[in-house]
């Protein structure tokens, strides 16, 4: 029994499948039997000289870093390249300024999100947002992305827990898209549809995963693949530089349950998360939610997918949920 | 050095590198040594019981099938499911109503598109169009995609060359995207963007991989993978189903040497090709243009693509078009 679903931000249809022959890919190569310190780890305690310089960091009490943001080795932008625009014939460039950091996210080899203390997670939380927020002085800048890749299925290639965030002089054509998407919505009903789709999700329950007093974890309706997972905050907000400490707390919590929850299910899977905020310079939008999106990578995309955007799904969402709230 | 790169049509920002220490994944699993005749594969001959029935195939002087089109063993969409549209909430849903259809393209188990006879090339492509052409019947289906899946990275499971046909009752996401932003070209300029592109390309030059009488093959401006090509036809026409017998012959030639090219610079990667054509019921559209589209599948996408549809290529489409050209 097949059927399409579509999403109810961007209308994007996929076909949702129950099909219990469906097989993840194994577990990611990163988790098992590592050690809290690893000699030759460029992110481990020690091999600070191994990186480049720190852009900011947060100390423990001990003087040692806790969190570090560093500029990616070998960055795609540069804030020193001038920014410069220019056509030829039908084709528009653009020089490549703008940031490419990474954030190392704990000093321990062995540790993720999910098994990190909460108030470390906190502070990665807080070092997001401050790194989003500080990046505003440079008004060249229309958006930052921040985004995890665990896993060399998800595009990862070193261990040690880390972000990385990428600050771009235009604004990617997935966020306008949603942007503007959500716009429509507003202009028809009036109310955001984030905020629609939070009530709609409590009232029928069958997909929420977690719940907590700020948060909301939800399989989307029509999730492109098995256990991707919304993390929607319940205060309309558009722009996640403006998360409170209340909401750091919260998200610290949810967002340690829903990925030990999914680690539980798939066996530490490779996975992204990203967060989905608005546009640097958009100001307050009564149309637009922040949220975060995790995606297990744990099976790949064929050509169907990737030359339509139209998804094929072999797993129901309502099971999906089920099983992670039974774990 | 990177640039960012402005797709003309779609307006998808990709940052564009020029970094040499790239390396490909290996080639497809699905390439060296194989036989003609593989007894086990059931898209060979002397197999036709372990597959669903023929739903059309052509056939040589001596009477044996030398093309064949098959429903999916385990289709995701079914024509006898009847069409129903319900809303719960916020969410809309269709019942899996749709065709899911093989093309087993030789009954050699060894060939693939850039080593067939160039007639057997012209009647595979003549399939897609009389598909295409026959399903306009259901009125139900709103659109047809065509795609091929090589090698296990593409989604490709079984070796012996086939590809794929899901008619639907709903308009893929990108694929409106792709028309809505060449009309919105079209109002502002009043002429057709893909044969702007075609025009440019064909006056810049670098970008070419090959052209003759009826299509040009170019690997895209704004290339999201490394040796990303397109095949545009150069008469200007919104639909595949229309293409006629010399445009037929034409695009098996450029079709056949894109990816012979593809295969000697890549040494046979998993790829995808899909047909970009208009929705079943569009009628001629003065601002669409179909095209096919040929992604090597030599680089993993990461969450940072996934996130923000801004990808990142590490290979320049000059260099690329350059080295394909001289091979």
């Amino acid at each position: 029994m097949s059927e399409l679903r579509k999403d109810p931000v961007i209308n994007r249809w996929v076909i949702t499948l129950d099909d219990k022959t469906f097989t993840p890919h194994p577990d990611s190569e990163f988790i098992h039997g590592l050690s809290e310190h690893e000699p030759a780890c460029p992110f481990c305690p020690g091999n600070e000289d191994k990186t480049p310089h720190t852009i900011t960091e947060k100390k423990d009490t001990s003087g040692a870093w806790s969190i570090r943001v560093i500029p990616n080795n070998n960055p795609y932008l540069k804030v020193e390249t001038p920014l410069q625009r220019k056509s030829i014939g039908i084709f528009d460039y653009v020089t490549g300024m703008g940031a490419n950091e990474v954030i190392i996210e704990t000093p321990k080899h062995n540790l993720d999100i999910d098994t990190m203390p909460l108030n470390a997670v906190a502070d990665v939380i807080k070092t997001y947002a401050d790194r989003i927020n500080d990046l505003k002085n440079d008004t060249r800048l229309e958006y930052v992305l921040i985004f995890k890749n665990r896993g060399k299925r998800a595009g990862g290639h070193i261990e040690h827990a880390h972000s990385q965030l990428m600050a771009l002089p235009v604004i990617p054509k997935k966020v306008q898209e949603e942007v503007d998407s959500a716009e429509a919505y507003f202009k028809l009903k009036k109310h955001c549809v984030y905020c629609d789709l939070v009530a709609n999700e409590i009232q029928m329950k069958d997909r929420v995963v977690v719940e907590n007093a700020s948060f909301l974890c939800v399989t989307p309706f029509a999730s492109r693949l098995p256990f991707e997972m919304w993390i929607i905050p319940k205060r309309h907000d558009s722009h996640f530089g403006n998360i409170n400490n209340d909401e750091i707390q919260g998200l610290s919590e949810i967002l340690k349950d829903s990925l030990r929850r999914m680690n539980k299910a798939l066996s530490f899977p490779a996975y992204n998360y990203i967060i989905h905020t608005s546009p640097q310079k958009a100001g307050s939008l009564e149309h637009y939610h922040w949220h975060v999106e995790i995606v297990p990578r744990i099976k790949s995309l064929a050509g169907f997918e990737w030359g339509s955007g139209f998804y094929i799904n072999p797993t129901l969402p309502e099971e999906t949920a089920g099983y992670l709230r039974s774990l």
